[in-house]
């Protein structure tokens, strides 16, 4: 690289991150074809609306009896989830930052959030969780961004199976689009637009099956609060006629659909192939370091999007020696900045982008 | 024009609308400097965020102890102001569907929202208007983006006069920043972007005064919910820090900025004036039409920013005819659909577009 010339850079923050490599051709259309000034009430958006949830149902494998609901933060659809189908008691897992506020969320809200905190044990299956009798949803972060702990679908989907008459709500925020769901046995899940799909952040995704609907309206009948403009009801009606309650951020819906398009010319099962691989470089050289070594013990529970590692105090270090060579990587989340490093592995990063990052951290260490 | 140009369109709809003249620009700088992979932890995002505020600030003439919070939309403000203000009792003042709107949230969310509906005649000034006592806050669509009615400020700052100890919350979505308030009687006022400043949907800006904030707290400490990730406590401290609870639009916020920086170099003054001599060429038009006229009578209460003109039904034939031409103008609003055309007056119409509208509508009446 000559002086003067711009390094450019990788993006392996957790979220926002690496944009996807289609995004600024997308943007550039975008503009062209003034989707900023697009009124959110002519029909050329209901196409949008209707063409992004198809793609999307597509992509993830939702029924077509789901609806896909835009919302503006994986933060909001917490709040959402549990005002429109939580009347007094939610349970939520806990392996980390994001599982605790979603469980904060609901009490603020005025709920009973009744909460299992893994607490420095994240790795364990979910066999012997007692439900507690009173909950009516189960709130489970699928993949914990602030810890790289994982739930297998198939632990999930067990727990459904064990607690048939309650909600199952899962966050797949940093998981999507990998994360290959069987809806038969979740009834909401959400994500944003700033991790798996690359796009900018201010967007999320809820997809709410009936028995989600089902409880909002239960809960009308009986006189419950359920929330105002993004209640699940008001967000179904509109949905059902390709509409949002209010002015939703259109250039994001726009950027997600072409983004989406793109992924099915991939296919999804190719998305997931690429990223195991990509998973399995991250671990497989963590898994031999002599210093350093994944945070989350029980391979089961490493997630495969989001790697955490524990480098011991060394997290800034080695971000700064990285970002030099133009590679950003996330520092640990809360009290473990400094302990850990995370290293996002999404859609955008290529299997070359790993493998040089792989290749500057055995230089580094 | 020759065939397969591309003819150029100008938006007056009344949001989303045109886009400032900048914008593309701005997005074009925003890829280039990455801002979509901006960690909004980062000290990079804390200056944007102080720059922006800054600059809101300035233009808007906000006193310094007063906060500028981010969240997703004017709608989302409705209802975070009412949780974290209003204990018992809201007093809504209602010229429209947004006024309506308004009220309708604080109800869903649990609250006595008293309503004042000026039904057919929006057009009476306050002065007689009884405050019940037991209202908390009063708010106030001050600039009905739905019927075109504009409460002058004057009005309103006589109203918190006669009601000192009760908050006072505008609705400024679209009069801002053409809107000049004096915030020694205003608490809190918000306003989306994508309707004055020109930007794509999905952003924004609650300012708050330091007694709507002593409101919040008040209400914590005897135990009333206000709110969870969104309250204004919440973003309160994360603003002390330049900092938002969630991952928020940057995206949007880069834009804000860059605009704002546009507009102050401008001055508030020459958009102001610019503003009112494009109304007064729309309402000039109209006031002297035989067919069709202001939809709001009194002249006072004419929206300088949204004018509303009735067409008697030929709403549709008329927007028809001026897509032709390449100028989009707003339908009505719900029922007046038909009976009704808006035509936006933001700071990204030049008077040259009025001229050029208001010819092409002359030639088509």
């Amino acid at each position: 690289m000559t002086e003067g010339e711009i390094m450019k850079k990788i993006y392996f923050t957790v979220g926002p991150s690496q944009v996807y490599p289609t995004l600024h051709k997308h943007m550039g259309k975008a503009i062209k074809e003034e989707i900023c000034s697009l009124n959110h009430r002519s029909q050329q958006f209901k196409n949008l609306y209707k063409e992004t949830a198809d793609g999307l149902k597509k992509l993830l494998n939702v029924p077509e009896n789901f609806q896909i609901f835009f919302v503006s933060s994986a933060t909001e659809s917490m709040e959402r989830v549990i005002q429109s189908c939580c009347q007094d008691t939610s349970f939520h897992i806990v392996a980390g930052a994001f599982g605790k506020a979603w469980s904060n969320y609901a009490s603020q809200v005025g709920k009973n959030a009744v909460t299992h905190i893994f607490e420095n044990t994240p790795d364990v299956n979910l066999d012997n969780l007692t439900v507690p009798k009173a909950a009516e949803i189960i709130c489970i972060t699928q993949n914990e961004t602030s810890t790289g702990c994982s739930i297998p679908i198939e632990e999930i989907i067990n727990l459904k199976k064990k607690n048939p008459e309650k909600l199952v709500a899962i966050d797949i925020v940093s998981s999507a689009p990998y994360i290959d769901i069987n809806f038969k046995y979740i009834d909401i899940a959400f994500f944003s637009v700033q991790k798996g799909f690359g796009l900018p952040a201010g967007l999320a995704v809820i997809i709410a099956g009936p028995k989600a609907l089902e409880k909002t309206e239960k809960m009308i009948k009986k006189g419950i609060k359920v929330g105002s403009y993004h209640s699940f009801r008001s967000l179904s009606e509109k949905a059902k006629d390709y509409q949002t309650p209010l002015t939703p951020n259109v250039l994001n819906i726009y950027l997600l659909n072409s983004v989406v398009k793109d992924m099915l010319k991939l296919s999804a099962n190719k998305i997931r192939k690429d990223t195991e691989k990509k998973a399995q470089m991250i671990y497989g050289y963590f898994k031999t370091s002599t210093r350093y070594f994944p945070f989350i013990k029980n391979p089961l529970f490493c997630s495969p999007t989001t790697p955490v590692l524990d480098v011991l105090g060394d997290s800034e270090q080695i971000r700064k020696k990285l970002s030099k060579k133009g590679f950003i990587i996330g520092a640990g989340y809360g009290t473990n900045r400094e302990n850990h490093i995370r290293i996002a592995n999404f859609p955008a990063h290529t299997i070359k982008n790993v493998s040089t990052l792989l290749k500057h951290i055995r230089y580094i260490i």
